[in-house]
């Protein structure tokens, strides 16, 4: 089944990538060796921070990455593209370098996320891939996690695959969310593929199925006593469906000695209908009944609901979360940013734009995390050439590459370089966590950074700064261009 | 190629379809046979109407429908299903009908879009996918055709796959995009897959890999003489973009006679930006060079760009597209409507709910369209009973289900009812056409709508109305329900 449902995705790119691809190859450019950043300019839902993902489903695509006969028919059939080049396109390969942030990690805008070292040609047909499996992931990973800390502790599952953008929408959607913090997932095939605990119960359907409500609710305890979760909102919450609930738990459960079992919600004002649910239960005796809640939630109905006294354990959401509705795109962008020359040299590119915030870092770089020792605490980061080295045992001076005045010095931080090699000459060099590793990952990471870049509105900005090298290099690659 | 493309998606399921599977075969109502219909509430973007689409994937999904070896092993441990029931899965199929409205039909809220007529669990299980098909496919052929409408004749390309959510999101995101009329996209595997015509020529990394833009551009022209549109905007759009633009056309392309060629903006102002460059080339004898422009757009910035004299013959159309990002999820629900008893009769089934909006149509259903004959226009869609039949050479007075007062009698009127079979017992027997078809039959039914329903803000309401018989069923269920 795993192979069934693993398929090769080489020819899911902009037909500009062959176009360009064949050019390279007519040009005599196609072993130009080329760097490649994914990074991404403002954090969705005017967040402080976003959390990385996707970098599963890329190393799975790259290591999978090949033209079938049928690929280089359908091409051959453009008539667009030179013989030598479809026969190459037969034994093409990855056989670059790919660096990556790990998935799970807190990311800022204008860091390279994903650095590719490859041949011209090879690092261009990646482009489109690259960039939706980070897209996609990073977007509902972060959606994920801000839905996850309105919570405040309370379990928080995924139930949106009926609304996603697409199968794999719904399938790697529910992984990412997953990474961002949510217990688990609705959808069956996430579990079997990735792992993320599937659950779920019942719906209206089966309510409405038989004769009376009590009838569905009894019948339901009695085949599934140990994870009882009863719709109660088919006909009337609180004056049928949370009593039948009762009478179908008094009657099955009770005397099996059963305490823990579970009602939810899909309709109604919910902070209204939970409270009154609470008590209803709490006065029959079933204190330790959980209750669900799945109405178009999203990370502002949740607080809102828990400011007003909502009794909710379980909160299920759908397609705000699946589709991150209230901002349903990750921009991340893929950009040259350097090329070597002959003697195997480092030769930064930019990219001007009449839009300032549009022009790019050039270079081959790293990016380092600063850590305050005494705290833990994330304090900023820092972008460098590829050659530069950060001493923890000296002060570091930053400043903010838009306003070089603002100046800020640090001593006593502890240092941690943030991408980490994946692809060595096309082959993986990278032990991909399990997932349930990199979901711990990412919420211990989310807790280096301060309340104040956790903010929902209006965070504290992060700082994002360039060392004086790279500065420099930028300048001048800015002066030469005028 | 195409069978390692196709994905065997039963496990993209809730897992409640499977619990409640099991609960419906435990308590012996696994063959009791179930009417679902699939319709949702509200038009995306406050539209006046959506565009039908998915059912291409829908029968892919109905055909391919088992559970593997490795699928039933990954259930048996989950510890929750009975071995009668997981045998009973090793053999599933469909085996009931399926009616639905042609994919690239205008589709208007609370009509039956999908009816499935199936043993409950069957209509069960199919549920999850259902819904993910059509609702997002839907979404973005409802997206596309307003974006093509803003267009006023001029080509559209879907241009979004790095901003799609998911792999499938890109792929058949494409595919509706198409259906709703634009001319094809930049996702090379939806041409390969599906026809879409998929194009494209260069992105800056072309530009930022030679020494000079000019080279880059005249380069390109000489590989590509009859396809160069050439992207002007990596430096300076105005003050080097267009006159080297100009500069290899000129000496590459005008020697050999060639007068079709392009140029593309993906930054700055567009109006601004296309109105010079249009003078630019008209006055260099380019009067056939076309401009593209692909910057963040959306039917409201094209309809303000023309009205602003942008000098645009296509648009390239990204993200906002391909993830219908200003309301990202069409909201299609899928409802049990009927059973039938052990006579064979069919039992109208009701889910009731406090806010009236969500109080489903009951019964198995039949839509038809109204057109007034003199003008060929839909003037509004009628839901009866199954049993209903209207009768062209009668007249027909409709009323509006929420204010039964208001009444309009039709006369010289023609009827085409808009659900066709599409499985009979668990066989395919519609014939899909292909998606140029579709298509252009899309376009041929928007056609049909009155200008007052196709406005983007404020449209129109459509009449959609019940039957007096189906009218009065509902009234009987709601009052028995209290």
């Amino acid at each position: 089944m795993n192979t069934e449902k693993k398929l090769n995705m080489t020819m899911l790119c902009d037909f500009y990538e062959l176009t360009m691809g064949n050019g390279y190859y007519q040009a005599g450019l196609n072993d130009e060796i080329t760097y490649f950043d994914v990074f991404f300019r403002s954090v969705p839902d005017k967040g402080g921070f976003a959390i990385c993902a996707g970098l599963g489903q890329l190393i799975e695509y790259i290591q999978n990455l090949h033209f079938d006969e049928e690929d280089i028919a359908y091409l051959r059939g453009r008539g667009l593209f030179s013989e030598d080049f479809l026969s190459y396109l037969k034994e093409f390969r990855f056989t670059g370098d790919i660096w990556a942030i790990p998935e799970g990690t807190p990311i800022f805008p204008q860091e390279p996320v994903v650095t590719v070292r490859a041949p011209a040609i090879q690092a261009q047909l990646i482009e489109t891939f690259t960039l939706l499996a980070i897209n996609h992931q990073s977007l509902i990973a972060t959606k994920a996690n801000r839905i996850v800390r309105a919570a405040e502790g309370r379990t928080v599952l995924e139930f949106g695959s009926r609304r996603a953008q697409g199968t794999d929408g719904a399938i790697t959607g529910a992984r990412a969310a997953y990474i961002g913090g949510c217990a688990g997932t609705a959808c069956t095939i996430s579990d079997q593929l990735f792992g993320v605990p599937a659950g779920g119960t019942m719906a209206h359907a089966w309510v409405q199925m038989f004769d009376t409500q009590y009838e569905a609710f009894k019948t339901y305890c009695e085949l599934y006593p140990n994870n009882a979760t009863l719709l109660v909102d088919t006909y009337n919450t609180l004056k049928s469906g949370v009593p039948d609930a009762i009478r179908a738990f008094d009657e099955v459960l009770k005397p099996r000695g059963i305490k823990k079992c579970g009602i939810r919600l899909d309709s109604g004002d919910i902070a209204y209908l939970t409270r009154k649910a609470r008590k209803m239960l709490d006065d029959a005796g079933w204190t330790e009944c959980r209750i669900s809640a799945s109405n178009s939630l999203d990370e502002y109905i949740i607080r809102d609901l828990l400011l007003q006294g909502a009794k909710v354990d379980l909160f299920g959401v759908g397609e705000r979360m699946i589709t991150a509705s209230s901002q349903p795109v990750f921009g991340g962008v893929y950009k040259l940013v350097a090329v070597e020359d002959a003697e195997g040299r480092v030769c930064p590119k930019i990219k001007i734009s009449e839009n300032v915030d549009k022009i790019t870092n050039p270079h081959y770089k790293r990016v380092y995390r600063i850590f305050d020792k005494a705290t833990g605490k994330a304090e900023a980061d820092y972008i460098t050439v590829w050659d530069e080295r950060v001493d923890e045992e000296r002060s570091l001076e930053l400043f903010d590459p838009r306003a070089t005045w603002k100046r800020k010095t640090f001593t006593d931080f502890k240092v941690r370089e943030l991408q980490t090699p994946v692809f060595r000459n096309g082959e993986l060099v990278y032990q991909q966590p399990d997932l349930k590793e990199i979901q711990a990952y990412c919420l211990e990471q989310v807790d280096t950074l301060w309340d104040e870049v956790k903010r929902f509105e209006n965070p504290h900005t992060y700082y994002v700064d360039l060392s004086q090298k790279l500065w420099d290099i930028k300048q001048t690659l800015l002066r030469e261009s005028e």
